[in-house]
């Protein structure tokens, strides 16, 4: 099935140096795939000459003579960059153009504007942002990783249910596991939203598992992680800022004295092997869902080969439509309580 | 300075298997201590004889009939248990016959015990669960772990001034630097609370830096990073689970076949060092801060070297005696808000 990426060629902290390259090296990769490149045309019709690229039917630029800034406030930036290249890429989905986009820029802009032009969907009241993470089983879906603080029980249960049918659409499994975040043995074992929470969880049809705590979700005990954002955020960056401990640790025993960094040449291989599998950019892009259009987030600071992954995954929930999934999944009792 | 430091003989998962050979290890290594084993006297004779270690003025045994279970409600334990190990060590240390307490049994009930029978000091709410953390560039203290759920701005405030004491105390650092554990660039930039204790923090004589995102924690940007407890246990627990995951990954790498095995063959001593830095036991023994005693937790599956790591915590935080260094350092304000 081919799709359309819009991809917002501007954003990030890189801006089009990332995201040309990553776009035709996509398009070198993927059949049945067209992006559409937003921002300033003459920059960007340049840079896919410098990087041997072709315009054409694949590849098109989409000029937006404005640009939202990485520490632009969202609420200026919904309302005066409205040809920017966020913006133009979000209007693309929204008009059918595009079936998907791709941003790096500013996530509380990102979510502002793509809030704005696409809107959520019935039964939903906010979207949230999930990403897949690494297990050692393989990987989960964890959301909300940032877009709501103080989420209510109601919200937890929507995240909940977006997640199960993100998992269940892109990883083919017909009933994904579910846990919520809770502190476990502590005094007193998480708040009221999320005990009333994991009762509404219990009563429903989703295969609800029970909580789980902070180590569970590397062990990939569950397919889904459900966690009000404030939490969400700082677990996944906490997990970053270990991550790269690790790696700062690991290095500087290799490199102590001669010996140790001779040991290092002769095990590179098998370091390579680790390294890989440990690399943050295999899971780069997020998803802000909940919204009426695929729109993925990549992060600010990402390179080519990063980029090209969200990408992807843009391509994949495209061809999978998530939102007309979620739409199917909504259940009569939250369309209700939303009517109200 | 000579120290008496008690310990729950009877608590944590393999109970006095664990903390008599712990208990008799730092005796061995350490001047100027005293230990007395809460718990079953037979028991607890039988198995010093066993370890050959002998009791005496360096080593008592003190009877205790009963034991908080692991997973007992901590209300009962408080109502029930009043004979039990974990009970008995923290009359040890409100009567002054102990300089401080460490137990390894269930966190919820020591923290419910120790704050009925020794008190918060005037002008702190509530404890915190504080630990100290690995950082790149040594460690740092972070608080509260888990003993709070919705912390009010207050409460934040009053985990930054014990945290501040506490690194103070222990690291004789003059001015610890302070930071609140906030979301960065995402949507909302944290709730109420924390942008009132923000507020409060950049008023004070502490040397507050401002907010600190998950992966600052790691990169050891600050001394003591404040967050409410909910956070503060999902991103522990989240580091945990990461830094198992790295070293289940690690560990694959080398085992894939003939020639990855060798290779960690050769590499065994650099492996053998990262892995001792990177080790858990050596961050072993959490305080139960702003009690008026000093009351140390230790994992509940600790080994003998984890749990002799957490005796050598309580003798430090006994001789500096942090509950008198807090008491110090209470602002004039927080004792009028309690009066209130």
């Amino acid at each position: 099935m081919s799709v359309t990426i819009a991809l917002d060629a501007m954003g990030g902290d890189h801006g089009p140096q990332v995201v040309v390259p990553a776009a035709l090296k996509v398009l070198s990769e993927m059949e049945d795939v067209r992006l559409i490149l937003t921002g300033d045309q003459d920059l960007l019709c340049g840079l896919v000459a410098a990087h041997h690229g072709t315009l054409g039917a694949r590849l098109i630029v989409q000029h937006a003579s404005q640009k939202v800034e990485m520490d632009e406030a969202p609420s200026q930036a919904l309302r005066t960059k409205k040809d920017s290249s966020m913006r133009v890429a979000i209007n693309l989905v929204k008009s059918g153009k595009a079936d998907a986009c791709v941003s790096a820029g500013n996530t509380g802009a990102l979510m502002a504007i793509a809030r704005f032009v696409l809107k959520t969907l019935p039964g939903i009241d906010r979207p949230a942002i999930v990403s897949a993470l690494p297990t050692i089983q393989g990987h989960c879906y964890m959301l909300d990783l940032g877009a709501n603080v103080d989420s209510s029980a109601e919200n937890l249960y929507q995240f909940a249910l977006m997640g199960s049918v993100l998992a269940s659409a892109i990883d083919n499994v017909p009933e994904p596991s579910i846990g919520l975040l809770n502190i476990g043995t502590e005094v007193i074992k998480g708040n009221e939203q999320i005990k009333q929470a994991g009762r509404m969880l219990t009563q429903s049809h989703l295969n609800y598992v029970g909580f789980v705590e902070g180590d569970d979700v590397y062990e990939g005990c569950v397919d889904v992680v459900v966690c009000d954002g404030f939490v969400g955020n700082v677990a996944l960056k906490s997990s970053e800022g270990v991550a790269r401990m690790v790696r700062y640790y690991l290095r500087e025993s290799f490199q102590r004295n001669f010996l140790t960094r001779l040991a290092g040449l002769l095990v590179r291989p098998v370091l390579k092997t680790f390294r890989e599998r440990m690399d943050p950019r295999r899971y780069n892009g997020a998803n802000l869902l909940g919204l009426n259009g695929v729109v993925i987030k990549s992060h600010g600071g990402a390179d080519i080969t990063a980029f090209a992954h969200a990408i992807r995954i843009a391509v994949i929930e495209a061809r999978k439509d998530v939102p007309k999934h979620i739409s199917a999944h909504i259940e009569p009792w939250l369309l209700e309580g939303q009517a109200v």
